[in-house]
């Protein structure tokens, strides 16, 4: 017999185990299956996790559910990228204003303390489940124990799929969808966990408050800090070509490489060719797909719905800010699904369009750009002008990052028409020695009432 | 035991029969899996077929194996467009220069010829077979008879998956495939196939030898004929709004609304509401895949590698192109198969990319500019431009269907230079008055220069 108010969840990932506080604070029975073993009891072999940036979209959804706080324990703030450039010099870009800052935090404790709050809000969890089918109609979803193999039917009245970029919930939703719109989009780069462990003195080897760089054109290594002092570092490299993962095939080949190219950070790595060789090479993917939803039975959220590549370092923020959409829309539509349903996709698709497409050009920003000084100046003169006039110009990392209240969609459209007119500025002869002057203030005012 | 010359075919449709002839006439031994029963014993299901224009791609291939002459005996030629505008009036826009045409031919005639070509060269076609799974490595595939539900494994050297827009050759390839790019696209507009007899003394109700429109800005309905004096015509519609096929749903609406929206064509179309309600309303989607192959050992074809819409008579003919093609590159690289599916899917994929794009535009063409004076004008210019410097100026439509020579990407690059051109020359002030002067083709010619 199917419960009026027993909603299941496929994934205890990060937003699935958020998404589950939402609803069991509403009052809803939650269950979650989670095809992995609990994290929080075996080791979970690591090295396919990109350290992640929480900022303010991903920190509202966590204020809503009141756990801002207990998470704020175990981030670091990082004010700005710190910059390795390749001829040794270095240098400090802020995100935004005084005080705008991101957070790092381990994927692998902040979901752990997620699980562990999910369960305290009364949701249960069920671990090494897969799911092998859904069936919206019949409201019955089938798990494959990973252990002993046994298929158990799980009644439902209604269902999330949020069991991530290679979603099963998302294939099975597909499969039984007509005129079902998808994409799949992979770029030319993986990427690859490696290790700056802590100090001797247990402190940290680089700048803690920081996110490192080190651009390098085509490719670049990066690297955030962690609670015990070492940085998670990845490197996004090419898959093939010459340098890529497919050439650098031998320890000596590795640290020759880094050695030359990430010089003081391959001085502070050393397991590098260890690491470099046990940890996987994972890849890259976009997912694009619609309808998300079916009726007032099924829907999906985060990366299950929109995967995106990690160089806004939005996947996590998007997901949760689609659980707070979603918790918006249950209010507005006093538990009508169908509408909640129908309102939550026709909103979230074109913010999660637009910070997909985001993710990708940023992904050029951050190993190229970056390290060219006609690019730090117009990023400069934009910080000039935004902090003169807040209320005309906010820089489009800024509205992303910092501006929850402006959809990912409206950020695209404007930082586009801000950088068409940060081009033009940029073309003026001699613009380095004079875009303090009122003159350039003025051009630029005008331009923005075009 | 594997065979070296042994080549499984999955799909004995239009591009896996005559690819089966072109191989089983370099000596290999082929053989085809077809999902459906033999459409030549039983009848088969119409009503989803858009009837076909072969065209000087599709034509080549069939030559190159020998074919043509049997295949045109059940063909007719279009000359050109018969518009059946909305105020009554009707125009004839030709296609091409004088003699220059294409064919309607039906896609259930043409089938059942390139079957009987294929066993008559040796194929083995083996019917209600349908492709589970492809073991590319061990190379065998897996078939289940559609009747009895047995499972065969078949060995293979060599394998093509021909099998269609909704491929499961293509869907096991994908799985087995990390970072497989995919993409399926569909238009918000369906099909359905409606008919106009043959007039009671046997022949045609409307003009023979051309494709019959009737555009109405959103929509539109085609008509293409058939040896027997019928005509085959095909309603492209939305799937919702008003109107669409979801707002037609009585015998009455659909008969009213096509007595004042087409209605010549209303008053030729006895059977119209049990076809209607009879045929099933079919999806339109583009899909767009990468790799193609796997090694040596399998690649996808036709349809299955790139469906496209309809909308400029290419689906067929490209596919065909892609035999012609393969063909060319196992004379080249002299049977090293590695090295023909590597330059094989190198060639094909930005022309399939091509015709995909150019096919989705075609629909904006058919449905609605050619209603428009203004468009015809510029097709005239064009035309006329080109008659007098044919060396200077091939119209993009004449390079995808009459210009083999001109790969698809190339004419779309072509094709879209040539649309700035005229966008330029149509913004000319009475530009209608003075067309045909000297002015006017000194100045394209200025423009082709660049």
């Amino acid at each position: 017999m199917m419960q009026e108010n027993k909603i299941i969840i496929a994934g205890a990932g990060l937003v699935g185990s958020l998404l589950s506080i939402y609803l069991s604070k509403r009052g809803y029975q939650v269950q979650l299956f989670e095809r992995r073993p609990d994290m929080r009891k075996e080791a979970i072999s690591a090295g396919r996790s990109i350290n992640l940036a929480l900022s303010d979209r991903g920190i509202k959804a966590l204020e809503e559910v009141g756990l801002i706080e207990e998470i704020r324990k175990i981030c670091i703030p990082m004010h700005g990228r710190y910059l390795h450039n390749a001829d040794g010099t270095t240098a400090f870009q802020p995100y935004g204003k005084e005080g705008q800052f991101i957070n790092s935090v381990s994927r692998g404790e902040l979901n752990k303390k997620l699980m562990d709050l999910a369960e305290h809000h009364g949701a249960e969890i069920h671990f090494s489940e897969m799911c092998k089918h859904i069936d919206w109609q019949k409201g019955e979803i089938h798990f494959e124990n990973a252990l002993n193999h046994k298929v158990q039917t799980v009644p439902f009245n209604r269902c999330f799929g949020s069991d991530g970029a290679y979603s099963a919930a998302r294939l099975t939703h597909q499969l039984q969808h007509d005129r079902f719109q998808y994409q799949q989009y992979y770029i030319d780069f993986g990427y690859k966990e490696l290790c700056i462990p802590p100090a001797d003195n247990g402190g940290f080897q680089l700048e803690k408050n920081a996110l490192h760089i080190w651009p390098r054109g085509n490719y670049m290594l990066i690297a955030l800090p962690n609670m015990d002092g070492s940085f998670t570092c990845t490197l996004f490299f090419p898959f093939e070509g010459d340098p890529s993962f497919a050439s650098l095939d031998t320890n000596e080949k590795v640290r020759s490489f880094f050695n030359s190219t990430f010089t003081d950070a391959s001085a502070l790595m050393p397991t590098l060719e260890e690491d470099f060789f046990h940890n996987p090479t994972a890849s890259l993917v976009t997912v694009k797909c619609y309808p998300w939803v079916r009726e007032d039975r099924f829907a999906l959220i985060g990366d299950a719905a929109h995967a995106i590549v990690p160089f806004f370092g939005q996947g996590m923020n998007c997901g949760f800010e689609d659980c707070s959409v979603l918790n918006g829309l249950i209010d507005k539509h006093a538990g009508n699904w169908s509408a909640i349903f129908a309102e939550y996709q026709q909103l979230r698709k074109p913010d999660a369009d637009a910070i997909a497409d985001l993710a990708l050009n940023n992904f050029v920003e951050m190993r190229d750009k970056v390290a060219d000084p006609k690019f730090l100046l117009q990023k400069k003169i934009e910080a000039a002008f935004s902090k003169k006039h807040p209320d005309k110009w906010i820089p489009a990392y800024s509205q992303v990052t910092f501006s929850p209240h402006i959809r990912y969609s409206e950020a695209l459209v404007n930082g586009r028409r801000q950088e068409a007119i940060m081009q033009e500025i940029m073309s003026i002869p001699g613009i380095e020695s004079k875009w303090e002057t009122g003159e350039i203030e003025t051009l630029i005012l005008q331009k923005i009432k075009g």
